[in-house]
This record gives C-alpha cells, structure tokens and sequence, in this order.
C-alpha cells in the first residue's frame, strides 16, 4: 500500500465525493469569484525556523489571517512544519495553510514578515555576516515585491534595522509598507519588568525602549507609566540609594533578558511569536495603535536629513502600514543617543554598497 | 456652551493636534492607499431594530468586520445606538462605526444585512404585510445592490423565505450571493433542546430543521446525532410509549419557543444576534461551514424545476456566499413536507407580481 | 399537544436517554464532585432590564463565567430572557443559565451584579427616588451576602457611588470587595472622544473621569496621554483660542454624551454592558488591571477621615476585588473638586440615616 | 553592573515603590484571600520539551488557565521556556507563570499534563523504554497527585494508553479524574484528510480514530458525517475501483502521517499543542463535549472484565473529568479489533509488575 498524504492519492475523486455530497445552487456558484477572494487577507512567512514558525503558529492561533504562506529553502522542515498545523484543523477556524521552497506561493499576500538570515559562522566578522544576509536579501525581497506589489513588509531578521533599510531599497516600496520589528519586543520585555516589580498588568504599563534594536536601545524613562500615570518618582523613592546607573541597570537587564533566553534554551521563540503576531494585528485589522517599531527616522529628533537610517521610534500602524511617528519629547541624552545610533548605522550602511 | 460631541465642534482642529503629535515618515504615508482600504471588510446592518442591533452589536464583540454601517429610518434611535456602541471604544478592537437614514452609508459593504421590515397592523391580512415589505424592500435592495455591487445579502426580515427571493429579484445578485437566516436560529434551538436533554454541548449536537421558516419547518430526525453518533434510537428508548407524536412533540416545541420567548419578553433579539454573527464569520472568514439557511431550493428533493421558491437547506457557506447544498438523504415524508412547503411558498410568491 | 420547554415535559426520560448513549467509567464517575463544582466560576446579575441584560450578553458572549443567574422581579420578562440567552447555546461555549425571582438562585456566586433600581415618579424628590433605592437594596444586598459570603459585589444602580456605600454597609463586607461601576463608562467615552480627534486607537488612550460619577466628575487632564506620551500640549497648541473653558467643553461634551444617548434612543445598554464586562474579567481573572471605579475614598487626595464616601479613583482590581487605590497626583483645583464632591456625598449619605 | 532578571534585584524595593503608587482602600485590602485564590485556575505542564511547551504556549495564547506551572529535569532550558513566554505579557491577559525542578511547584493544580518520557536508547527493546518510563512516572505521579490531590491527570507522553493506566494506578486517584490524550489528534488528522477533500470546515467533520493511539488505531467509519450527515457513501462512490483496502489506504495515511512529520521536522509538536489545549477547554471549563481519549475501556464493546486496559474511546468531558463514555455502535470488526488492542495491552501492561 503506497504512503499518501490526501484521498486523491488513494484513488478519492475529490470532485465526485463534493459533488456526490454537494450541490451548487446555480450554474454559476461554488467557485469564489476573483473579486471575493481578493477581499481574504494572506499573510506570508519567509523562514520556518523556530522564530519563523513562533509567528506563524500564534497568527494561526489568533485567526488573524484567512491564508497563511510558509517559505523556507529546506524542503522538508518547510512540509513537516507545514502538514504539523495542518493536522490541527479541527481545533482551530479554517485557515489556509500552503507551502513552498519557490517564494511564488507569496503572492497575492497583504503582509509578508521576513525571518530569514544567514547564521554567524565562527570566526566570522559582522559586516561578512552583514553582506551574506544582504545577499540573501537579494534573492527575497525582489520576489515578495513582484508577487505581492501591494503588500507591507514587516522585516524580523537580526540586525534588524539596516535589514529593513535594506528591505526598503530592495523593495521599491514607499517608505510606509516597509517596518522593522524593532524594540517592539524590547519594549514588552521593559513592561514586563515594571509589571512584576508594581503588581500591576504589563498591559497597562506604558514603557518604551527605542533606536537601534539592541544593546545600543534607549530607555525613555520620561514616558513610564502605568495606566497613564508617571511612576518614575515613586520608583526612584523605593531605591535605597538611588542614582542614574540605578535606571541604567534597568535598561541593561532588559537588553539582558534577550541574551539571557539565548544562553538558557538556545534561541528566542515565544514572545518574539507574540510580539509580531501583535503588529500583525494592528497592521491588517486597521487597528491604528501605537508600537515601537524600526521605521525610517530622518529628520526625527535632530537625525541628519541626509541619514537614511531605520529606527525604532513609537509608530501608529494601520491598514496602510506607518501611519504616522509620534513626535515624543526627548531628554537632550536620550536624543543624544539616539543620534549617535543613527550616525554608526548609517555608516555601517554605506559599507553595503547598496 | 454649546454642546458637542466632537472636539473639532469645540474649537480644537484634528489636523492640528494630530499633527503635533504625529508626523507621516515621508510624504506620501499616513493616508491608507485605496488598494488597501479597499481589502477592510465592511458588514452593514439595515434596520435598528431590536434584532438589528443584537446582530450588530454581536457581530461587534466578535470583532467580525473592520466596519460596522447602520442604517434605520429613525435618525434619532440611530444615532443613540451608533453612540452608544461607539462609547465602549476602550473596551474593543477598534471598528469603525458609521450610520446613517440614506443607505449610500454602506457604501463598498461586504456583506450587507437585511432586518427591516414592516409591522403587522391589526386586522392586516399576510397578503396584505407582505405587500407592504415587498415595497419596503424596492426601497432598500436596489440601492443596497447599486452602492455595493460586490456583496452578499443576508435577509433577516420575516417572513425569511419569501423575502429572500424577493431580494434576490430585485438585486439582480446572482442566487449564490443572496442568502436568508431561515432556519439556522431554528436548528439551534433543536439542538439546545437536546442538548439539554442528554447533557452534552449543544455545539456537538448535530440536528436540521429545515424547509420554511416557522410552522412548517422540517426536523430530519434521521440526522440527529451527537458527535457523529446517532441518537435517536436511545432518545426512542427512553420514551415509555414513543410513537411518531413524541418525535412531532419535540418539533413543535422547537418552533413554539420562539413563540413563547415574544410572548414572554415581547421580541427575540439575542438568538437571532448570535445566530447570524454565526453566518457572518462563516461567511466573511470563507469558513466552508454548513448551515440551515434560505437558498434557492430548485430542483433539490424534487422540487419542481420551475418553481423558483427559497427554503432552508444544509448550505456551505463561504467568500462567496453559497459554495454547495447538501443532498442530504430525506424519508419520502420529509421529502413531501418540504414539496408542500415550496408549492405553498411559490403560489404565494406569485401573487406579488414580481 | 401540550406545550413543552424541554424533552421531559414530553414523555422523554433523560436518564434513560443518557444512559443510553453514556456510560460512566466507573460507579463513581459522571457527577462533578463538590470540590470541582466550586472552581467554577459563577456570576449574577440582578435586574433584567436594559443594562443589566446588555451586561449578561457581553459577559456570555466574552465567555467569562460558567454559569450566569439572572434574578427580577418580573417573571415573565426574566424567564423570555433566559431563554432567548439559552437558544444560542450551539453558538457559544456551554454557560449554565438560570434565573429565578428569588435571590436563592445566585447562591455560591463568585461576583454580584446589581443593575436594579427604582424609576424615577415624575415630580419625585431626589431623596425620595434614593430613599426607595435603599428599600429596594434592603431586600436585595442581605439575601445576596447570605447566599454568597464570599462574592465580590459590583454596583451599577444609580447614583451609584452612594449606593455603593449602601451596598457596603448592608452587606457587611469588607470594603474590598464592594465596588461600583462609577466613572469606568465616562472615562471610556472620554477616551473615545480624545481617539477620534487624534485618529489612533482608544485602547492605546490613557484619560481618566475621576469622583462622581455624573455632572460633577472630575476630568484630570494631567494624565492625558496616548500610549504614555502626554498629548495636552499638542491639544492645547490645536485650539486657537485656547483657555480652560476649552478643556471643561471637553468634559462636559462626555458628561453630556450619556444624556444625549438616552435623549436619542431612551436609554443606554451597550456601552456599559462592555464597561461591567470589562470589570467583570479584570476581577474574576485576577488581571491587575487599573479601572477608575467606585471605591471609599476616605484619605484620598484630603477627604476628611470621618466622610465615608464611595468616589471613583483608579483601583487596580483582581481576584480579591480592589488590590489598591492609586494615589495619583492631582492639581489643587482637581483635588478641591474632588473634596467638595466628597461632601456633599456625605451629607447626602448622612440623610439616608443606615 | 551585576546581571539581574528582576527589579529587586537591582536594589529596587517592591513593597515600596508600589506601597507610593498604590495605598490599599482598607487595612485588610489588598491581599487575595485564600477563598478566592482557591478559585483561580492552575495548569501544571511536566516536561518542558517540545511538546510539553507547545502545550503550555496554546494554553497561554488561548487564555484557559490563571496559573501555568513548568517542571522539568533540565533547569536551564525550563527558565528559558518560562522567560521567553513571560517576555510576551504586554501582548497577553495576565497569567502567572512559574517554573521549577522540583515538582512542589505544582501544588494546588487543577489539571497537570504530564508530557515527559523517556528516549528510546538504539537497540533498546520496547519493554525495556517502557519500564523506565514507569520509573519515570514513579517519582512524578504520586509527587503530583500528593501536591494536588484534587487535580485531573492528563497523560500525553507514550504509550500514551499503558502509561495513563500507570498513571492512574499511582496516583491512586478514581478512574475518571486520570485520561489519556489517546487519539484525539489521530481523529484530528482524520477530520483534516477528510475535510481537505470534501473541502469543508475540519471542524464539521465527525470521525473517530479509537483503539490503541498508534498503529493498531480503529477508524470508525460508520460515524464518518459531515454537520450530521453521513459521507461514506459518496466517499464511496467517488472512487474507480472501491473495496475494504481503500478505505484502510485512508487509516493508514492518517497512521502515517504523524511519521511523516517525524521524519519531516523530527518531532510532532503544534498539532498536540492545540489538541491537548482543545481538551484542557473542555475539561476546566465544563464544555461536556466529546473526545475520542484514552478512558478505562473495561466492559466497553465485549473487554473483559478482568482486563484493567486504557483505550481510546468518544468521552464527555467536563470539570470532573470523564463524566461518560459513549456507547458507540461498532462493526464486529471493529470491535474485534478493539478487544485485540485491548488483550495485547493487558498483556503488556502485566509485565510491568505495578
């Protein structure tokens, strides 16, 4: 008896068992019309890795897409991953689940998320490392923006903020379709943090890290509260002998906490899932809410009109993509730093040759 | 000082503030492309009534559609309502919520719900309601169909099977697209009953009525069945002294809870809510589900090929409205009640004079 | 045929029918055992009317509790209720629905709601409404404590913060766990308004409507912010003549906003069906979320430590009821306000002679 | 600077900065009490390896429990797990999350999954895995069922039915609070094979996979309906040259398919997560719905009385566990087939000397 993975291959005739079982009402129905389908949101992942299949696996759970695309060179991780949420089916709303080596199943997708990216090998310098993922860049981005011209990019893959830089430049697209998952991830772990420490929900701490994604982030102590209200007084109060390195150890603990996941289980999956199945949200449900996230930061804060660089700054993200960076005030430091990230990207950038 | 309900009718220009709060990342961002607005999904609901706004307010909760249209004859209920639901904002995913008396609000809709209808006055005969809500309907499918060419109409108003047709007449939709409630409110109130019974959910019981909506509908005894497993034989059982009455017992309970929930709090309202954000999900999200609903019945059980009459059969649901209708298997008695059922319907359809 | 609501009334034997079609795997299996019938989790909503039956729905539509009692005093109108509920269960998760007319029916609950209250007799008196509202709690908040002693209380008849107090004292209960639903609904509209204007998503709109609850709330502008970033400059810069009285058109335009809903439509239901829902899962969830309710505010912001008066403040709610009261900091104008309002509450109070 | 993974850490005092942000309403506030901490919802997961924190993410993302506890032998890769889902609060309600070697950590569950097992050492003989396996539920089962002695056991580690009989003899807990996840993903599988052909919703489709979870399974195909009605019939009819083999052709397909994704990705992991998650829902939330699971089988469809075998079966499960079996109808066949699992079973199970 040969191994199948559908009725078809055991001799099944789909369309005598439907029509056996189904009628159409008219001549004409059964099939979705062109115009229909158009109206189902796709959503493609590239890269079914363990961050690649995070997302995938929380956008299924959350029903945030009617299709769903998984794009990964290794055919048979890609299938396995693949057919292993397929087999979910019966717990879960119907979603349609493809896969492919050939980035051509993307098409049509109104978000495509890059996860994607060559792994450091030992010895290797960044800016080699930097130019592989440039190169493999190269074979993707140019075919997600032929297949789906209309689609957002939302870009995962380390280091995140020239690689949307790069993704933008590949793409062709407006400024606005291309966004960098950024310090949205950083930014949970802050809240999260703060939330333990008060007892209170991490949903209604409001905390930011923003700039380069990264041990290079910046805190913006200024705009931490709870539920609207400042909580940096009385946190300062509850330390003993408090100083600007008490709030420095804060920042460097929560930059921390990402190597620290690293070093414990080998990689970041789960709340790198969470993070951009969030995005995910408010990009296509239109949802207009307000996520630090790696958009294009010229003329923000003092940056140089001629540094085309990606940052993560507090971004309102809708249906559209950006649409709009919320202009928040900024200590003199806090800019400073910001500045000074942007300039060693920006250099680092040109490095590319792009 | 005058009252308001915007800030913009207070003196504070939108533009203005949002853009000291916001600034777009490059010039051409912030408004959302009409290529994207165009794939936000957008349900309308005709009629404010107390059944409009449980649908409405469902399909709300539910987080169903990007936008919510509602449209009622009374500006001023509608206006409350359109308020009243915007008011808990802090409390949802954000949908935009619009309403208006002129039905060119639903404008672009997707699916466009329709529970207008007029009310019985005293001593009317059904003829004679009938003919008031087919002049109803002139008023309101036509612009339905011309502000949304696309969409899927959805008939709540009673009585379901007839006025389904009318709709699907004067739309000049193709008969996939336009479906009615009929029975699948009916159904659920079968499967409660039993569910009750033999203390299971009522979400694995598996039960149809089917045929017109109300007095005469048909329970298909031969399909129920909990889980897959057929039930009837240990319901028959448990009966001392079961014989055809018992089964007719049960049925006509079914169609006398509707009956008994009006006389009791004057209207139903939150089971027709739930039951048609059921379709509306099945519907937009191309679920493929099978429902009891109000399709063209031509042809299905013998009904004869030139009466064009609208009954309630097991239909898969979709994108694109009505993908396929269950042959299910009928007793010749079932079978004959539906026949009736159409030849009734159809001598009464024709004397409206389409 | 007799008329029948369930498959007993008609001659069907439950038992027999389940066991049937179930048996248990052991002698002792199939009944929940006490210990596990109480972990689940039960709600009760006192008052069927409008906003007491919008609040239920939310709460079974947001599928927070396992079993839901409704109690009033008019038979007919609970029991049409209950079962317009029931007939939706193939659309929901199973939720135990009862009612009754005698408070024993809430027996066990793990939270109270109580939305009833005395109309308004034209020409009445303020004193004479509350004074038949106390009557009304005197039969309603002991028969509650004594069926439920361990429940939260959640208050949402009005004046709500002074039938808070009443609910307090009648019930016995320690002060953490009677609350009132307070200013969570017009801080929820403050916010809809203040997201309109700036176009992004309630949710991500920090505001706060402080005190009592209606004409004299406090709205504490200072707190103002949009995702932690404060937003009153960039309003105030929007508004070409800006002075205060341009902040309380604000304020006053959300207080208005309830009169004007009733105005339009008679009444208001939705929105503080989500509001209570929304209170209901911060509670019984243990989310730790800070919601403005109705607490005693004796110490706050300078209220005389005599004047037991339920006011809203920001109290973050949990399992236990209010964890805490946020000692948020006020301007002298904000806290006078608060004081006066506090004052008068407890004159008022004083009057009703508990 | 010292790394540190807390506020407390870095010289922060909890109680104090909370004690200046939130001041309880009542000297007693504050703290949860016992009463209502009993009522909060615990999940405890054992084994944090792929399909263990499957598990632990759906249940999280799904929101079905207040409490998630992780065990695991490694401590490294279980804080890991643990911080990389705790570093996704700001995009999830609040649960609380805690993890620890020793398994006191699970005090007061209502549910433990117990999802750890031993590897197959290479040459290693069947019986041989399967007695350290029972060495391995030796330390955990009786440590479970010590520290929650209320809790239902949900077995998912392999062979999932020999080792809930193991699990069920010490814990020495009633048979209907131990269950077997057993085949509810092989019908799941089933279900997808026979939705993706039918192009319907998985979720409408009933059909069992019952038996031995594994190669033995027995599919059901006399259940086989689609929303009820019976689909065997132009399954068959669909098919060229039908006969017994081709409907085992399907068995076997969805046998195999849980190898293909083995050998595909090395380990199955997403579809148990939702499977086991789907039955977690059932059981603390008392859906009542129906589960093809591993239950004692004794005395079902001719089992001997003496053979104590787990297998299999459609169960009703609710807050008390398995609260019935259904009596299914069956083929001799099939029920041949059952009673040679079940004989090979007891034969097994005999050898290991509980």
């Amino acid at each position: 008896m040969k191994k199948a993975s559908s009725l078809s291959e055991l001799g099944f005739d789909a369309n005598g068992a439907a029509s056996g079982f189904f009628r159409p009402v008219a001549d004409d129905a059964g099939a979705t019309p062109t115009s229909h389908r158009r109206r189902l949101t796709k959503v493609s992942v590239i890269g079914a890795g363990n961050v690649g299949m995070a997302i995938a696996q929380t956008i299924l759970t959350r029903d945030l897409a009617d299709e769903i695309a998984l794009v990964d060179a290794l055919p048979d991780k890609l299938r396995g991953e693949m057919l292993d949420l397929q087999h979910a089916a019966a717990f879960l709303p119907r979603t349609r689940l493809v896969s492919d080596t050939d980035i051509a199943v993307t098409r049509g997708s109104d978000l495509a998320i890059v996860t994607a990216g060559a792994r450091q090998i030992p010895g290797e310098t960044r800016l080699n490392l930097l130019q592989r993922n440039v190169a493999l860049f190269r074979k993707i981005v140019p075919a997600l923006a032929q297949h789906s011209p209309d689609a957002i990019l939302l870009i995962v893959s380390n280091p995140v903020d020239i690689l949307t830089y790069v993704a933008w430049k590949l793409s062709g697209f407006p400024v606005n379709r291309v966004i960098g998952s950024g310090t949205n991830l950083d930014s949970s772990r802050f809240r999260f943090l703060l939330a333990e420490h008060l007892d209170v929900n991490a949903q209604d701490v409001q905390a930011y890290m923003v700039g380069e994604h990264g041990d290079s982030s910046v805190a913006i102590w200024s705009t931490v509260s709870v539920a609207g209200m400042p909580v940096l007084k009385s946190l300062q109060e509850s330390h003993s002998s408090f100083d600007e390195e008490a709030l420095e150890g804060i920042r460097r603990a929560v930059v921390n906490s990402a190597y620290e996941v690293i070093s414990l289980k080998g990689y970041t999956s789960w709340a790198i899932g969470y993070s951009v199945a969030n995005l995910v949200a408010s990009i296509l449900r239109d949802q207009r809410r307000i996520h630090p996230v790696s958009v294009l930061a010229t003329g923000f804060h003092g940056i140089a009109d001629d540094h085309e660089v990606f940052l993560s700054l507090p971004a309102r993200l809708g249906r559209g993509g950006v649409l709009g960076v919320a202009d928040m005030e900024l200590t003199e430091e806090e800019a400073r730093r910001l500045r000074r990230s942007a300039k060693t990207l920006w250099e680092n950038t040109q490095l590319l040759g792009l």
